[in-house]
């Protein structure tokens, strides 16, 4: 029999009438013949209550014992699962992140799932029974709780996938799947049918925030094929999957903008070998997250060094490059808050030409001005003018034709 | 080192302030040189708000679902403790009962402790740590989670205490310690020093309530002294332990008067042997709890058979009853709904003649009449008139000097 998974997050189990209707989903996968797998988060605001209960008592917290904590409220929502499966006549039984033995490394509060022992598990399948799992935690060689970092139930689902070798992994939101780009901004945007996990990627780590990258990035490397969906509906969503041959017709995938960031210039850096270094680990140290890099030489000894931070990470930012002023020797910092980064991201690049001069021919029609462009295999990206955002995501969407499903779109060349 | 046992109720660990403050006194020992293990309850309501959750889920929970649910409230309360005292500067870590391999056996919502491993606990608590441990759960051989019963924690604190040979076991509640009889009925009677282990328990069967009879049982096999004591303050409790000489003197340590309950006379019962037998299986069959039995014969061939049971057991054990009429043979059910229990309670008994005399001598000057009497090794009780309930125990405690230290009574013949 074909293993599904179904993870529920914390919108879709809330409250009993929320939990029950999940149930009678996990039902109907069950009927339809499969062995069912269900990870699920903590209900509602629960992390956010328990993380407040912590932070009233300690406003920083041993991560060992907050581990031991949130581990919980996933514990009791697959526990209140398993009582609800009951009531309707089927058959379940919950697990913790213990007692399917997920071990992880010991890294509270951000672990990496290093194993899965599967047996339980598939004895209870195998037995009849639907097995639901507390997501987002594992445990360490030492037995002690360890969760996965935010969003971490997105990984447990896959990784127990992955183990079980499931058919599919679900993952059940309040939206129907990934859309071409922010329906908020652009309204025409659409549902994508597929995407691959190279692009989900990119567009995740650009701020689409559609699901946690570690679970993606899982998904990539044990080949899970992943359905993000609603719960609120039985409309098929996005299936997330390795790239396949019509994914290569399509140009851009998806377009995303993203705003609460700032862009430092670092005007002629004396262009030494270990200068880029010690600048960036000069912004390690202060904790600073870096998005983009971009190094332009602008004589034989000088060059300038941009970066992409945060907005909330700029003033450490500008202090760290500050502090190494007589190091590096700068003559100036040149910042920007008023921008936005624009990426367009598709696998379609790799083979098709005229990606970024039809992109930057929309937007110089459009009137709207570039300051810097990034590039990576499957992705372009421009800094512009944050007051020009909407605008220029609106254009590049229309030149991309991401208002329309994929069949509908004119053949790339 | 010696290890001292501290066990926390859900009313002691209610909010921030009431954790900080049962830390503090955590500190306390440990600065005074102990090592210290602490169990705790449940914060506050929030057992009943998760058996809410279920029952809205499904009126007839699975029992193992429900310990997996519920004992997540105990490590929520032990982690924040852990958080707590880390803010206070002292290093601790919790743990869960699986996490110290509490083994019990299977039976879920009521399970029996088999062993603990003490291994981990005494690695932290050597190595400076302050331990904590989630009371009320452990976990089967087959590593489901199993709670031990309401009053579990008391359980689970005593167990530690016998597998580490801890000093002492505190119990912090919210009231001073063990009374001579109920100070809402009597307010005169005064807290006991000390009880032993098998006083207690016939006050615990017969309602007083203080705490959780499995843990007495624990501790008189495993022989770890238990300190009652207020967690509001700093004064010494209520020892429970063995017997001691000087208990010997005090003919009654306790009285207690038990009102919720009935009675069930079964007149002209046919004598035959086994017809006892084939009541008591019925009444098992229909789950009513059976306290006190009395037999008497009434002629060769007849005897009265009489039982007391909870009020909310009456109808159930009327309708047991009435179903085997024709198996028993008896002429008539005689049922009383309107009595009281009054028993006083003494290892002294034992060795004291002339308890029952000046019991019952009491009871008839102030006019109170006895419907039937049983008694134990250490123990005498009476059903009367629920109407006098009051008046008969104001009277027992002052016959027996109930309102006075033990050093300030009259010495026993």
């Amino acid at each position: 029999m074909a293993v599904l998974v179904q993870k529920y997050g914390g919108t879709s189990v809330a409250n009993a009438e929320k939990i029950r209707r999940a149930c009678q989903r996990v039902i109907n996968a069950a009927k339809a013949g499969y062995q069912v797998v269900v990870v699920a988060s903590a209900r509602g605001h629960q992390t956010d209550e328990l993380i407040a209960d912590a932070k009233e008592l300690n406003p920083d917290p041993p991560t060992r014992e907050m581990d031991q904590l949130l581990s919980t409220g996933e514990i009791q929502t697959v526990s209140l699962f398993a009582i609800a499966l009951s009531a309707m006549g089927y058959d379940a039984i919950s697990f913790t992140g213990s007692q399917i033995r997920m071990i992880t490394d010991g890294v509270h509060s951000k672990a990496r799932i290093k194993s899965i022992d599967t047996q339980r598990i598939q004895k209870e399948l195998d037995s009849g029974r639907i097995v639901l799992v507390a997501g987002f935690q594992g445990m360490s060689e030492n037995e002690d709780v360890t969760t996965l970092g935010r969003g971490g139930s997105d990984t447990s689902a896959v990784a127990i996938a992955a183990a079980l070798k499931a058919k599919e992994c679900e993952i059940y939101t309040d939206v129907d799947g990934v859309y071409t780009t922010d329906p908020r901004i652009f309204k025409q945007a659409v549902k994508m049918d597929q995407i691959s996990y190279d692009e989900i990627l990119e567009l995740a780590s650009l701020g689409a925030g559609v699901m946690h990258s570690r679970s993606i990035e899982f998904g990539k490397k044990y080949d899970v094929k992943i359905h993000v969906r609603s719960s609120l509906n039985e409309n098929p969503g996005t299936i997330i999957t390795h790239e396949v041959p019509q994914m290569e017709g399509i140009m851009v995938s998806g377009a995303t903008i993203q705003k609460d960031m700032a862009k430092i210039d670092i005007i002629n850096v004396d262009n030494k070998p270990g200068n880029a270094a010690k600048i960036f680990s000069h912004l390690a140290k202060a904790k600073v997250v870096v998005y983009d890099i971009i190094q332009t030489e602008v004589s034989t000894e000088k060059a300038n060094v941009s970066f992409t931070v945060g907005m909330a990470d700029l003033p450490s930012a500008k202090k760290a490059v500050e502090t190494i002023k007589d190091e590096v020797y700068y003559d100036k910092l040149f910042i920007r808050d008023d921008i936005a980064e624009l990426s367009v991201v598709g696998v379609g690049m790799r083979t098709h030409y005229g990606v970024a001069d039809r992109l930057f021919g929309a937007l110089a029609l459009a009137k709207i001005n570039i300051d810097s462009i990034t590039t990576s295999e499957i992705r372009i990206s421009c800094i512009i003018d944050k007051k020009q955002a909407e605008k220029a995501l609106e254009t590049v969407c229309l030149a991309f034709e991401l208002d329309k499903p994929t069949d509908q779109r004119k053949k790339a060349k």
